[in-house]
């Protein structure tokens, strides 16, 4: 289990003057000439895991093309230096490819990272390339810059402050988990201008991340199942599926949203849900409470414990 | 072919101003603050490939603990910073683990890690933990800090220059492969206080990185073959097997031998020489010539094509 691991490394990893942010964030902080914060993250995306190069009885996912890899594998990693408010500045590749076909693959994976890091300004650093008789892997690594007010972190949240969300969720399975943009201007653009305690990204399920944002800030929190937005895709996915899962388990449970999660106070909430200051829509779905874990309501009933379901990364 | 991807991405890869120094060398280099040279290296290291947790027929080694695999992926990255005479800040770490056992893989990697990451003051910022069904990926990020002089690149040779090897070459599958210090200090110390125009880690081969510094550098090189300096490894080997291959066979291009290849011009290549100023071993093993490519002498006699055998990532 990963949070065992964590748990256990962080016994182990000693702190460090020149590590601001390590463990436990989306991404590392450093700071270099006591001028800037500079944001370090990396996430490896696996064949048969993230997306699958071939159509397989097994997999999750239908067939995607090395582009749509390659884009998804640098965008996870811009959505984390979203989640941390900060500026992409620079990224360096580990490719492991098959032995067979790896070229190709390897050049499509650019292919699909490239137009992605020209439109954030990215600078692609090159990199690592190897290959293997095992499926595809890409590790991408990102450096970025945090604004003026620092990097925006996991571990602010304070009892009251509201829960808010950017966009819809849910049913990124039927294509959102590659096409997805990583929320960078929107991040940086609230983090400059409304006060923030508190922010993490939705990739592994709205009510899971939510969890991690809690445990982070050593509190609670309510969802308000009536008000978490749900993606039309959401819908569809529980129309196509036999299973019984509602919309609403596909908007807390699916991941691959890659939207944001933040936690601001309730003043400075009530001012940005009025003003909607992005072009995508802002939403209340809860607020943060003094007694640990994640707790459900709908509307103003009563509170309940909520399981999050999720996408983990299991090994024993 | 790993070079044909290389020119490709040349090609594709537009020029950035924040990137100093991105393909083609060991590490990227930016600058932060207009005041210091980051450097980034990335590596990824695999379970069969860059070392075996499992014992097996087929294997190039003999089975080895996650503790030395952990050290290993943590200790190439190093030698690709001392490579660029860079100091080691901080490194991340994508771990992609077998469903099976991957716990224990896990920790005994960061145990194999976490000392070497003291001994060099590197930061451990921690990373991401994947799994899979599929064998053990390590791949670590390191970012680093040139000297006052900047970073030492790949590119700098000139006709004339010595080629100053640290180190001895050969064997490094009998253990060195796992148990080798990455030439940090020797690389700064060099570099503050000699004027060296370039260098390379070698990690493929003592003939495939020479000329692969030769080709960054737009020179060639003539290895003096009876001055390259033999590890008694490389003779045991040679001893071992029934391959027919000479103690010297296995110096040009077993690889992982880790050691620095330096283009240094030829007074100041007199001067290191003799001053000898480490505690390991300089020799002078050639030197770089105008005309292009790979050449081979023994002590005074003719110069003859070179060709670099040596460790690479073959796919197609």
């Amino acid at each position: 289990m990963e949070s065992q691991l964590i748990a256990w490394l962080r016994e182990r990893i000693p702190p460090h003057p020149r590590l601001r942010l390590g463990l436990g964030d989306d991404a590392a902080v450093f700071q270099l000439a006591r001028e800037e914060d500079c944001v370090v993250t990396v996430d490896a995306l696996m064949d048969g895991v993230d997306f699958n190069l071939v159509e397989a009885a097994s997999c999750r996912f239908p067939a995607a093309s090395p582009q749509h890899a390659g884009r998804k594998a640098l965008a996870v990693n811009l959505s984390d230096l979203a989640a941390m408010a900060a500026r992409p500045l620079l990224g360096v590749v580990a490719l492991v490819l098959p032995k067979q076909g790896g070229l190709e693959i390897a050049r499509g994976l650019y292919e699909g990272m490239l137009p992605l890091a020209e439109q954030y300004d990215l600078a692609i650093a090159g990199g690592d390339t190897n290959s293997w008789d095992h499926p595809l892997v890409v590790s991408v690594t990102l450096i970025g810059r945090a604004t003026g007010r620092g990097p925006l972190r996991r571990s602010g949240a304070q009892p009251g402050d509201r829960i808010v969300a950017t966009g819809r969720f849910g049913g990124s399975l039927l294509g959102k988990h590659f096409h997805f943009e990583p929320r960078i201007q929107e991040a940086i653009y609230l983090h400059e201008h409304f006060r923030l305690h508190a922010g993490i990204d939705v990739s592994d399920g709205l009510a899971l991340d939510l969890s991690r944002l809690a445990e982070e800030s050593g509190c609670g929190a309510v969802l308000d199942l009536s008000a978490v937005p749900i993606a039309e895709d959401a819908k569809r996915l529980a129309e196509q599926s036999a299973d019984g899962r509602t919309p609403l388990d596909h908007a807390l449970s699916d991941g691959e949203d890659f939207e944001l999660l933040l936690a601001v106070p309730p003043e400075e909430a009530e001012k940005l849900l009025a003003e909607q200051p992005l072009e995508i829509p802002l939403a209340a779905v809860g607020e943060f409470i003094a007694e640990p874990g994640l707790w459900r309501r709908e509307g103003k009933g009563p509170r309940r414990p909520l399981t999050p379901g999720g996408w983990l990364h299991d090994f024993s």
